[in-house]
């Protein structure tokens, strides 16, 4: 949806320039002038990083910012936004790289920036959990855990600059055995659309100690409502942590043929639901692997996909197989062992498969050695960092990166059948097949990012045709994204098609009925306000 | 809410005899004249079994059930239903027992009995899952996976006469490692009041392999909305089942002193949260041990509460402790010796405590061999039986027993807190304290019995003044109910009061979009349609 636009200033849809100032006025009155952005420069940090998509400047802009500081001036811009009608856009830190940073769906909305509210209001060593604002990254949890030393473990995904909350709303995943971010979120504060304040699960129980204990509460749970959505405004969460392993065992598994995938999903996936191997494995294919290595220019310096020999010398040359699988163990010593001898024993049976490890005694390192000498072991750890940053120059200086995340049944035949749909596009469209498999408990997240040079405008053409055609040729194979980057939120909403669309017909039943004004992230994953849904992207 | 009567037929609330009539013979035409049941004897089932608080025989009654075969049938219900705006109320089985069994919130309901939809619709060997339909049972599911031989296991509840669906919709717990069943759910088909059929999760993906995989779908969860709800009817869903262990290995330990308590939780909670008791462990006082022996009175004669002396006699002559814990470790051998080690050691910190164990090679028993030698096991294999009807013998030849069920946080200062309070409270209204508490991942269930003689009319009004006083004081303590007879369900609703209500509202207001004329199971969980919300139960 393009915006409304006058002298080249992007406005929320239907409002005009005058009412567009008022609001602005009442929102600086309401939070501080100082906490309402609306220059040009400054509202650039609320694009999409990657410009993604961008031939229309309009796309995908905010025309302005608030950054309330609790929940009342929450509640305070909410009823300013209803009075006008103007849609807000809701990001804790913004960080959702890949699938459009901070932009908003809808053109001319107000991005409602949570940064702000970034208290760490409790961490429970004696129960394992915390409880969050939305502004606080995984690196600001992690620092403040490391500096009381105390007897837990977070879960990161790839980047840790997110917000812990955003991340588990937006189903993110890390790679502990609490990397199932939404899963462990229990009990959350909302402010609904209306201003109303609820708090689900044992939270409604104002005398209680239960809001972090136990998810369900009474009556029908709510959490659900609220991730990937458009219902309302999360403002606390608890989250469950990892109480601190004795023994943290990362390993690597090599295999050495492309054709090993069938057999290695199936063995990885069993060992998943066995709860052998306990964390989020991933499964990395060549390209995936050498892109680690920094630009593929030290191996190929033509244009289009590197050549099979080319990706084959580059991985003999680092030590690479055809497959890598990485996953690690936890826990005491003796559990540890024995889920590494099975672990082992299983991929055994695949020819040439490689299983090394390392061994940490948890209990034994100061936890800053641990950090420091784990390499890329830590994220398995619940260490946050950048480094996975290093892979967007492997595709020109200055690349960019969509996110293509169908879910896949825990079997290798149907690994193989995505794997080969998404490796023959990719090769069509002149890109490499970045990809591989991360494993759920019951399910695998097919990994799969569109890596291209921002600098060319064809290959950001490119990149938007492969993902397009991805989304709807693989829905029609039957895999269904579980994220999406704002420019296909609709495109994949489409693909869930069971009876007419019957779950986005209820989607939107709810939506309308909490939120009549349409005011809260139009569109997010294809969800509409009334007014709005003449305007969803039609297919 | 007392019924609308007329020649002593229970009616519909606000329903004409001569309306009531014209509407069950649209129902008899839609799904067949011998489906809808009129007959007052008939309807007797539809009732709660143990009678309790009946002293008005209108409370609780259901004026008609219908019985409907398919998705069709409850679609031509829900038409006629709508149209004459007569509330329905939903079950699977109707095996509730302690909770009001089938009995509705709303007399003159019309039962929405799906019983006869029984169709085991998949067991995945490979997938380790099941799609069944609201009327398979326990006993069902566990004899078609036996008589296939399937490497399965599931997860049952104390009695296994009950809908595998409807417990898990409830919150129902087992004990297996997959014994929190509401957790195991992954993907339903759900009739909506209006008649619309939605799939949940990635079920809205018609073409897709991954309902039973994958829980959370793209956009919005609803699975968490159809739980102790009134929003829907779920008409079908999936259930993980656990992959067949190596090894079973259940563990009792018996504990000397009733102080004991405090540290027995802590400890329990942590082997919980690590990860070394996989199960929902269950720790019994004195008093729930005894009865297992049956009626008290091979102890003692007398009325009210049974002495102190007399308990610890039985308990001496039985060979029982003051608390007993039960769990079990499930998986290969090395895992399993570890883990048993681990939480020997563990329960070596309390003077006095003896843990015993039993170890069974499941892959090398026979499975008859297995459930037969089982005994009191069983239910930790997932073996489904009516052995724990037992217990109403206990008090009274015919007895009865309301479930009063508070969550606790997983902490033994809290879980004394409780106990104290429960404890009192039963004795003042002349009753044993049956209890103890079951672990959750995160949390305590506390498992308490007010057992009573159905026979005597004093004991049922004292048993139901002590169920409202332990709901309203439990609650300004912190305690709130995960579960509730459908006498209670106003007033636990009542304790979870955080901002005057507002997750209530928040419900209702869902609640009025999904179900305009509110006919689907109004005040189930205390959540009300808009028409009936002045007949809530006043505190």
């Amino acid at each position: 949806m393009a915006g409304n636009e006058a002298k080249g200033r992007v406005l929320p849809p239907g409002i005009s320039s005058r009412d567009f100032e008022r609001a602005l006025r009442d929102f600086a009155g309401a939070i501080g002038d100082e906490w309402v952005v609306r220059a040009e420069e400054k509202l650039a940090e609320y694009r999409d990083p990657f410009a993604f998509a961008s031939a229309d400047p309009g796309e995908f802009a905010s025309a302005a910012a608030v950054k309330p500081s609790s929940v009342e001036e929450i509640q305070a811009i909410l009823k300013i936004a209803n009075q006008y009608k103007i849609p807000l856009w809701t990001i804790s830190r913004g960080k959702n790289l890949g699938y459009g940073g901070p932009a908003p769906r809808v053109s001319g909305s107000v991005t409602l920036d949570l940064g702000r509210m970034n208290r760490i209001i409790e961490v429970s060593e004696e129960f394992c959990h915390a409880v969050v604002e939305p502004g606080v990254t995984f690196f600001d949890l992690y620092e403040y855990i490391r500096e009381r030393k105390l007897k837990v473990w977070i879960s990161v995904p790839a980047l840790g600059w997110g917000s812990v909350i955003g991340n588990a709303l937006d189903r993110g995943i890390g790679y502990t055995p609490y990397g199932d971010h939404s899963e462990k979120i229990c009990g959350m504060e909302v402010v609904l659309a209306n201003g109303d304040v609820i708090r689900t699960g044992m939270g409604a129980l104002s005398r209680g100690k239960t809001w972090q204990a136990f998810k369900p509460g009474y009556g029908p749970s709510m959490d659900g409502l609220f991730m990937q959505s458009n219902m309302g405004v999360v403002t606390k969460a608890g989250v469950w942590l990892m109480p601190e392993p004795d023994l943290f065992v990362p390993c690597d598994v090599r295999f050495e043929r492309e054709s090993d995938l069938e057999q290695i999903v199936d063995i990885t996936a069993r060992l998943r639901r066995e709860d052998i191997i306990q964390n989020t494995a991933v499964l990395s294919n060549a390209v995936r692997l050498i892109s680690r290595r920094g630009s593929r220019r030290k191996w190929f310096d033509g244009e289009g996909v590197v050549p099979r020999d080319v990706v084959k010398k580059a991985l003999d040359e680092s030590g690479l197989g055809a497959w890598n699988l990485t996953f690690a163990i936890y826990g005491p010593e003796k559990l540890a062992n024995a889920r590494l001898k099975i672990a082992q024993n299983a991929y055994a049976a695949i020819p040439g498969a490689r299983l090394s490890s390392r061994k940490w005694d948890v209990k034994a390192e100061k936890p800053g050695a641990l950090t420091a000498s784990m390499g890329p072991d830590s994220v398995q750890a619940g260490i946050p960092s950048l480094v996975a940053l290093e892979v967007l120059k492997y595709r020109g200086e200055d690349g960019g990166h969509i996110g293509f995340s169908p879910v896949v049944a825990p079997s290798g035949r149907e690994a193989v059948k995505l794997a080969n749909l998404v490796g023959a596009r990719c090769h069509e469209h002149g890109f490499d097949y970045y990809g591989g498999f991360s494993f759920g408990a019951r399910h695998l997240y097919s990994v799969m990012m569109i890596l291209y040079d921002k600098a060319s405008e064809e290959h950001k053409v490119q990149a938007h045709r492969l993902c397009e055609r991805l989304v709807v040729e693989a829905g029609q194979m039957g895999f269904g994204e579980y994220r999406a980057h704002v420019a296909y939120m609709d495109l994949i909403c489409e693909q869930y098609d069971f009876n007419n669309h019957a779950l986005r017909r209820f989607a939107e039943t709810l939506k309308d009925a909490v939120d009549p004004n349409g005011i809260l992230s139009p569109g997010k994953q294809g969800i509409w306000p009334r007014a709005m849904r003449p305007t969803r992207k039609a297919t």
